[in-house]
């Protein structure tokens, strides 16, 4: 059984996860990388990565999930970024 | 003594709180909070508030540290765009 503090840590995932998307469709959609800074992005991406270690060290459901999509999109994000400038 | 994954974890808390700083920096010294999204920054904030929780739950110290300042930081953002709407 998930127990209570499981669903507040999935919760959260959705959450903060769910507040990267605008940015993610807005590039896709419009391809416009001028207001992405490459460098923050590539620092925040090396920095979910390493919570997407921590979090499976923990054996933490919620945080594999967050960080394991948080990590493909701004790595998406970096991509377009590097094709489109 | 801290382990090997609790020093990826303050590693990771370091990276991605300061990825969140130059925006906390840019609108303090502009106080231009016209490309803010109020929505997006409340949702955020919930979410970091529930990472907090479950962080504490977790007995995790770089969760803790990570999200405390991370929600005081968005909470700021929230303030300002608030204040100079």
């Amino acid at each position: 059984m998930i127990d209570f503090f499981e669903i507040i840590g999935l919760l959260a995932a959705c959450i903060t996860t769910a507040s990267f998307l605008p940015q993610v469709f807005k590039t896709y959609k419009t391809k416009d990388t001028s207001g992405l800074s490459l460098t923050m992005y590539v620092a925040f991406f090396i920095g979910i990565v390493l919570w997407l270690i921590y979090g499976i060290h923990l054996n933490s459901l919620p945080m594999i999930l967050a960080n394991a999509i948080t990590a493909m999109l701004s790595l998406f994000l970096i991509i377009m970024k590097l094709k489109h400038k």
